[in-house]
């Protein structure tokens, strides 16, 4: 039998002693960034604050200005080819990458021997919480290139001792044959790209339900967070689903990952210092359970370092125990909602990943869907296409499916027009209609 | 500065010393092999013979039967999904790859812990001896999936301590700007899709002679072996070209690998063991000099290892000292021929690599070419089709190119004929006709 936990003094600590420690590890990263760093200091000396100025967490939050994406991207554009905060007496640069962004230039990660080694421990431990063993034989299809979510999958995979089978994404009627050849165990995809493996797979005339998988971990996107997205990817392959990652200036990336008891995702801030703060003002916290934004702070790179980094993804927080034994906090929803996408719709607020909720909330509804956005006249139009599931009317006679098709169209319009206080056109289309996406679904067109 | 050699004593240790180590190994790979492994036992069981009946190197090549790919295929396909040859009491299996054959079910490759750690040490060794430091900044543009040629070269940067930019092939427009951006300095991709880079750099306006890259290695085909695409890539990019690579089955696949001398790849025959033998009887040696088959022997994995490969791949190889100080033998003509690959043409034997080598001198040739075989009635008819190189017709005046053109295709017709000793049709194409390979090249097309 294995152990339960990678390492369980660090995993079972109590949380002011935990504290004690994150606490140290800020400080000390305050003053290599202020000292070595120049993107710190200058954002620092402009805020008026220097890293003494932080004696307790709350000092952290309150004083210390967040890092924007926009930022990193200006300080690329000037400072070419890895910005003004790459660090100082680093360790080797071992690893190039970049954000997977299809416009433009990508922002690049440039990341040290000694940093490569830390994500390698850090990835580890959190794929053991998930669920991964040295017996497992993981199947990891996304794909290598840039994107640096597929090479710490790799090397967590890597560290703790199980099987890699890097295939990368694409060319899936082979990968589901190599899948059923080999036995895989464990997936590791984006959620869309599995529900994608899972449409082609029944296609193959496969049980899929009886595949050799027993779990997934899903990175990428937040659709595992998603119950009904969770639910289709579950029942579907008849396995257990760990929704993880943070996002990819933030790796080791797997700080947020779900255990074994999946009950939302444990946030792993000894390694990544993750805070709820106020939508509107980083440096004002929330209390637990109340939405807010996520800002990560790197508590062990000396690469890149981010922190207080505003990931723009929005969640809740707990410290309610978990019956996994783990001290760590939860994220009980996942990352349910991103604060930069969020859609103005005729005055109203309203975040695709609540659409998509709310659509697979209806009985009937299939995993895919688009929302379009256009002006008719002067006003906001807004149609949600969406696929019906074609399990699910399996059994009706096709002259009844037009009538069930017309009552899963108002279910659904009136469901998004409670939740959401804006009205959709629904437009339910044929079962494999959209467009798959191999990698991070596109879901948002807006021709406004 | 750097030292010279990745480990002085092994590189430069005296011939009769390392072929005593190399027989030693020899002898422990057989025990092992005959007494866990049912492949190896079953077929040397057949023939007749027992590990202790190799006494010398002459013993091993006289007496133990080859290993051939269509066996390995046979096994994995009575064996799911490794074959009767994995091995024994290993270390965990930390990789799964596979063969690239884009036609049914690839044999399967799977590597332990322990090996793949003596894999990075050997691929950083030859790539060190190939130039690659760990100032360097390593492009690599082969594609990350099954193909273990990728995944081999990055746990050689990674161990030799350069900076890996695993950035895979496809989306050339893209990969040229980001090699541009980041100042990569070496380039590891095949032959092929290195020439297609160059064409596309060419297109995108930019000076390729000048571009940030110093050298290259590559691996997956023969082609930089070639002298007149070695000189092709070389001149193209201004960058020192390094052939490398011995076959995936043999993996660590570089032991065949050029030095910074670059006067043929060197063979690290104490990782794997490298025999040149009769094309008609792979039991019988041929002298120094003399073209033959490459037999491969892996003297230290534990999984699936290689006794006697024949690698259908057709060389000579000499003793003679090499200025670099390495004592290892040299394969001063690169692979030149596939053995598997020979077409018979109206009864005369001819490789494709042949033709490529004859048709590359002719000046004004370009890079790409194809070989079209057809019936004509009871005869063979052998069409070559081959691009014109426009970077020689510069200065031509439009209305004189179609005299040179045709000049061009003569010289080619009667300079296939005299090497080749058959009659091909030559077509000349405009630059860029030919579909271009990303991974390995097409280049025959037997209609017959």
């Amino acid at each position: 039998m294995y152990k339960r936990y990678w390492d369980e003094e660090r995993e079972t600590m109590p949380r002011e002693k935990r504290e004690k420690l994150i606490l140290e590890k800020i400080k000390k990263q305050l003053h290599y960034v202020y000292q070595e760093i120049p993107f710190y200091r200058d954002l620092y000396d402009r805020a008026g604050v220097k890293p003494d100025d932080v004696v307790t967490l709350e000092d952290f939050t309150a004083k210390i200005p967040v890092v924007k994406k926009s930022m990193l991207r200006e300080s690329q554009e000037q400072h070419h080819p890895f910005g003004n905060y790459l660090g100082a007496n680093l360790s080797p640069i071992v690893r190039i990458h970049g954000s997977s962004g299809t416009t433009g230039k990508p922002t690049f990660y440039a990341i040290s021997q000694k940093d490569w080694e830390h994500v390698a421990e850090v990835h580890a431990m959190c794929f053991w919480a998930a669920g991964i063993r040295p017996s497992d034989r993981v199947h990891l299809a996304t794909h290598f290139s840039l994107f640096i979510g597929s090479w710490g999958s790799l090397i967590g995979v890597e560290k703790l001792g199980a099987t890699a089978f890097p295939i990368g994404s694409g060319e899936t009627d082979r990968q589901l044959n190599l899948l059923w050849h080999l036995g895989n165990t464990v997936l590791i995809s984006t959620p869309s790209y599995c529900l994608h493996m899972l449409e082609t797979a029944r296609h193959q005339g496969r049980d899929t339900a009886n595949s050799p998988l027993r779990m997934g971990i899903f990175i990428g996107e937040p659709g595992a967070g998603i119950p009904a997205t969770k639910r289709a990817i579950g029942e579907g392959w008849g396995i257990s689903v760990a929704d993880c990652a943070t996002t990819s200036e933030m790796t080791p990336w797997t700080t947020n990952c779900e255990c074994e008891e999946r009950t939302g995702m444990h946030v792993f801030n000894d390694a990544v210092y993750t805070e709820v703060v106020s939508k509107d003002n980083p440096n004002e916290p929330v209390p637990e359970m109340t939405s807010g934004g996520l800002v990560y702070t790197h508590l062990e790179r000396e690469s890149q370092p981010m922190i207080r980094f505003w990931s723009g993804d929005e969640s809740r927080m707990t410290n309610e125990p978990c019956a996994c034994g783990r001290t760590y906090p939860r994220l009980p929803d996942g990352v349910y909602g991103r604060l930069d996408d969020m859609l103005i719709i005729r005055g109203a607020n309203v975040y695709p990943s609540a659409v998509q909720k709310e659509l697979l909330e209806v009985p009937g509804t299939g995993v895919e869907f688009r929302i379009v956005l256009e002006k008719k006249g002067h006003l906001d139009h807004a149609t949600v296409q969406v696929e019906y599931n074609p399990v699910y009317y399996n059994n009706i006679p096709a002259h009844e499916l037009p009538q069930q098709l017309d009552a899963l169209q108002k279910a659904a319009a009136v469901k998004l027009k409670n939740a959401t206080g804006v009205r959709f056109d629904v437009e339910v289309l044929q079962p494999e209609t959209l467009e798959r996406a191999i990698s991070k679904a596109k879901r948002v067109f807006d021709h406004r």
